[in-house]
């Protein structure tokens, strides 16, 4: 069984005007910059370009749902809401992957620099003549990663604010929002906590931090939001909002796997790192309840480890029945996504409950 | 002639409100936290600790203006409102506060530790017999500080947009906030580039990087947040905001005094900390345009400095005649500000520039 990266989402009209709307939004930064210095022109013009090449699955997700439910003859400002709101899930998104990249200090994404990286190698450009350049170009990279996601999160609050200003959208807007970014940032500080063995980690605990960290700002918050824009009822954003966050979940599970087995050359992250920092995930939760983990153990968490020692981590992971058991929680995520959408019909469209199931389908198309 | 720090600002009954609303915030989120471990309730609690003990010069800013520019019939939706946002401007200083101090390493704050040095302590008792405790601990402290930013950022935004929602306050807030976020972002990575010397220094750049990172949150924001609340004309606005900058400006260059001249026992900050991360302040940047840098700078951005070696370089930047020039701009500020209120009546009422003229009256009497 292998495991692949799930692919692109194919561009619809709407999601064009997304990835447009982005551009636009850098561009407009960048050229009102320079008043600031050319240095911080350099920071736009950098945090466009790592921006650009997503899959763009949570802009499509908000869009989809939302054509699934909202009313045919529908308003243009409603439909400009959705772009917004579609946006701004894409740069909180960004701004999320800006902060936890400094956290887990990763200079690479999708096998390349990513901002940090490639704000380090141009101040050691700078700096080389210097003997602490080392150090002060990794604080650059950090500074800017750090204040580009502060950027970042500001304006997804803006829009989110306008949308619900301009097209008098409802303001269960901004308490999603809110519950998103708490939510998020929680699972977050479980992660870090669980790494280093400042939170105990059981399977349970593992999965809610993996939920409550990726699975509510990537599905949950752009189906509610789209329920909601949509002038749909309160029960139907509620609905999908569960629906989500077991999809969610499966789509985190599975990147664990990806980095974990899949292909480097293919999903572009360092197959090692999550090893090296000790990362609890579910894979390593199941494999600590069984006999491999004794091998394993002195290879966790190693920040030195040898691509030959990472190898045969993955190895003992495989034949500890770890991998097949993440491939069962993914399925069983993906089974109660499909219940609770089933039950939820017919208040939940089938129109929408097929964006959910579309997604679904291209996870499990990935793990045959 | 000594530096002192600036007093506390007298509680008004609204200055309690506001003081009381951050109490209770914090309270509602540590009351909520336990949903998502009691790590994530510690790293609430902490906040509320760290939080509490600031001057309140901001908020009181907010209020003051407000109470000189609102009519006296005033609804009790407009006198909540600038309660709701004179919160949002202290805890916005907070979540700055937050990545700062992610960004300058600095684990103290008024003498004691602060957020990052608190959680790496706890983290150390936990970690005591882990070879890699050490590091653990500093990237615990570092990931709450930054999460505990990011939410706070959001709250900011949050309260924003619901002052514009509920009490139909002018979008302008919003755009607002917007530019003094982006704003203090540019001061902060002018001010960590020119620390490392990839941003190059003159003192025009060290005096906007300055001006740009506190002085537009710090008195810009709640000047002009007051004007729009208070309904004042865009006229009126303008001239606080160009007001409150000079203001801002001149009390920067006052903690830049402070903390080189100052009484460590009395500001509570690291007296040397500016110095070993050779921070390039309005000081500095005077200093080495005079014949007493090249014994200076041995001494400047030498990580390991001594506490005697700390106090050569205070008594040389002092009698360089660098305390005396940046007392200069700190005088030549307030007379910009004084001017620019002076020529903006009758418009701007005395009541509001007085309000200005009570801030730069204590600056001026703890210079002497």
């Amino acid at each position: 069984m292998t495991i692949a990266p799930v692919k692109p989402w194919t561009h619809t009209e709407s999601l064009h005007q997304v990835a447009e709307e982005i551009e636009r939004f850098f561009l407009s930064k960048v050229s009102n910059a320079d008043r600031y210095g050319s240095h911080y022109r350099d920071l736009w013009e950098r945090a466009a370009t790592h921006t650009r090449g997503g899959k763009m699955m949570r802009p499509w997700l908000a869009l989809a749902a939302f054509d699934a439910l909202a009313p045919k003859a529908r308003s243009k400002e409603a439909s400009a809401a959705v772009v917004t709101t579609a946006v701004a899930v894409e740069l909180l998104h960004y701004a999320f992957v800006l902060h936890d990249d400094v956290l887990d200090a990763d200079t690479l994404r999708r096998g390349s620099l990513n901002l940090i990286g490639s704000l380090e190698k141009q101040a050691i450009g700078k700096l080389k003549n210097h003997s602490t350049g080392g150090a002060a170009a990794a604080h650059w990279g950090n500074t800017g990663a750090i204040l580009m996601g502060d950027l970042l999160l500001a304006k997804v609050h803006q829009d989110f604010a306008r949308v619900v200003l301009s097209s008098h959208a409802d303001e269960r807007l901004l308490t999603l929002l809110e519950h998103v970014i708490e939510e998020s940032v929680a699972g977050e500080w479980a992660d870090v906590g669980l790494s280093h063995g400042l939170v105990t980690g059981s399977l349970v605990t593992i999965l809610d931090m993996s939920a409550n960290k990726t699975a509510t700002y990537s599905c949950e918050l752009p189906l509610r939001a789209a329920a909601i824009l949509a002038g749909a009822p309160r029960s139907v954003e509620v609905a999908l909002g569960q629906a989500g966050r077991s999809l969610g979940l499966a789509f985190q599970l599975h990147d664990d796997l990806l980095t974990a087995f899949g292909d480097p050359a293919e999903h572009g992250k360092d197959p090692l790192s999550d090893f090296r920092e000790g990362k609890q995930t579910p894979l390593i939760a199941y494999a600590m309840m069984t006999s491999a983990w004794k091998r394993i153990a002195p290879l966790f968490g190693k920040p030195d480890l040898t691509v030959a020692e990472g190898l045969r981590v993955r190895e003992m992971l495989d034949s500890s029945g770890a991998k097949d058991f993440v491939q069962g929680l993914i399925h069983e995520q993906l089974s109660e996504m499909r219940s609770t959408l089933a039950h939820a019909q017919p208040l939940v469209p089938l129109a929408a409950a097929n964006v959910l199931e579309e997604v679904a389908l291209r996870l499990e198309g990935e793990q045959s």
